[in-house]
């Protein structure tokens, strides 16, 4: 019907044309980081993301500082889904002629203020002028001990599958921004934060990764429906949700409430919560969750399980549905339009 | 005058901010590339550069097969002006959704067999839906051993400055693509071939790094004047540059006759050469035109000489004229308009 690709179709045509695993490169595209040999006992992970005004981001309601602070925070994301520690970054920028200076300095302020917190260095860039958007494109390097990398493959029948803390609030947090009413109101600053500085789970990556229970691991960018669908297709399996084990804030439901939208719909779709999913052996349960209460004082929670065959299927009361790939594609706007 | 800032401004106000180099970062953000540490005896270098449509590259006349030829030479340019080689690459895509899909794959195919040819693997990657502009940002990693790393830092009082092949055929191509007239004309082609396909120094690159002749070293990506400007400042010395010395093709001033423009200005501030600028001490000249031309059978153009003190000299029969930075930058339009 269109002439338009998806961006999974583009991937898959690049994918195609690659040679395969092997030599220096353990894992190429298809995962969170890709994966590189190096001399030592450590891996080195690699990853690229790109967030574009209009697309990605508005600039009529981020703040410039937290807009730093997130393209800082979607990139670390990535790499604490491989159980690794980032090290560096590089930055692009394609600035429009028109970008007030104050804002370009308030987006450095607060990505090398993510980047500091996180120890990461910043050690490349490149700057140039943009027709019309700001366009930022980020790539972040960092470390992982051999036996300790955690991929999107290898998630087994029977694993219960994890995420490490509430969905959709960002979805939600969007839609109050972009509706513009209220969002002075310290109520809904929780899901505003969700939105505009959501943080990466870079002490919970490695915790997880290290504890020899994860089969595998990837981190919660284009929504649970979608990023879920990836992990199974990458391992082999598939998977069921359960509906009512979702974690969904009340202050979730009072917003999908005002907005007359489905939390549910945030949940599995919405898209940059940036928890991680993972999946682990249920006997795993009591020390995985006793493990991250004592590390971190946090809670995780299981949202189904593993199955054989292939899919991602909701299981909401007696409705059984295939939500696999029901997420946000910047290149599908009937999709998109679902996102707010 | 201006609220814009010029690409320069951007990046000292971003380098201004970011601590010094130390522990595992050897070099950070001014040179070709970024040097890390890592285990072993090979050195890490990693550069990021951005295409964007409209300002690095014109879809009207440049050929998509070629443009992912050149979107690779320039990032592993960079690459080679460390003397480190390159092994992977990652590639970050702005796409257009009015974009037709068959100028993508020319894209792809053209990208993918530059990386092929040496041999660099592309191990990520990132699409995302772009406005109005196809942006191609591109982040290629490489090794290089401990004791042959060459930075712009190095050059010292008295060396000879060094280019590895004729100037300005870039600009004066890129003259003849925005002409639009005789481009099919054979006598045309080497021209039009360094505006749209250039290659870069892959082999040369190493050479000169192993031949510990070399003090410092950069790639001509905006124009000597500029590019030198930049190795002076970085080694804390000046540089005469001598005009008759300067490598120009027949073709070159036979295309400047044709458009009224200076030759000589083509070579000094057309930018995107993507020869190796390099200086060595004097007492090496014969020895390094004997290796180069023993490995590649290539000449080497000596174009001047460091000096005490800072800037570029142009010295023209008896005038001589500051030239430094005097190159392409996109934020400055009144320099751009002398580039074409």
């Amino acid at each position: 019907m269109s002439r338009t690709r998806s961006e999974r179709d583009i991937i898959s045509g690049i994918r195609a044309q690659l040679p395969g695993d092997g030599g220096r490169v353990l894992k190429g595209i298809g995962d969170d980081c890709a994966v590189l040999r190096q001399d030592g006992e450590l891996l080195q992970v690699l990853t690229v993301d790109t967030l574009m005004e209009g697309v990605h981001f508005d600039l009529g309601w981020h703040p410039a500082q937290l807009l730093g602070r997130k393209a800082a925070a979607v990139n670390l994301s990535d790499i604490a889904a491989m159980g690794a520690t980032p090290s560096f970054a590089l930055l692009s920028l394609g600035v429009p002629a028109s970008l007030p200076p104050a804002l370009l300095d308030g987006f450095m302020a607060g990505f090398l203020a993510a980047l500091a917190e996180a120890q990461v260095v910043l050690v490349g860039g490149d700057t140039v002028q943009s027709g019309g958007q700001l366009m930022l494109s980020i790539t972040v390097g960092g470390e992982v001990a051999k036996d300790q990398v955690c991929y999107r493959a290898g998630a087994q029948d029977g694993d219960l599958i994890w995420v490490s803390g509430s969905l959709g609030e960002a979805a939600a947090g969007l839609a109050l921004c972009k509706d513009g009413k209220d969002v002075d109101d310290p109520a809904w600053q929780q899901l505003l934060k969700a939105h505009l500085d959501p943080e990466a789970e870079l002490l919970l990556g490695p915790i997880l990764a290290a504890s020899g229970y994860v089969h595998a691991m990837m981190d919660l960018s284009d929504g649970l429906a979608t990023d879920l669908a990836h992990l199974c297709a990458a391992s082999g399996v598939g998977a069921e949700v359960v509906a009512e084990q979702l974690p969904l804030s009340s202050l979730l439901r009072a917003a999908a409430v005002r907005y007359q939208c489905a939390a549910l719909d945030w949940a599995l779709r919405g898209g940059e919560d940036y928890r991680l999913l993972f999946t682990a052996p249920e006997e795993a349960t009591l020390a995985l969750e006793a493990l991250v209460n004592k590390e971190l004082g946090r809670d995780i929670y299981c949202v189904g399980r593993i199955v054989e065959g292939d899919g991602v299927t909701l299981c909401d009361g007696s409705q059984r549905l295939d939500i696999s790939y029901q997420g946000y594609d910047h290149f599908a706007p009937d999709l998109v339009a679902h996102q707010g």
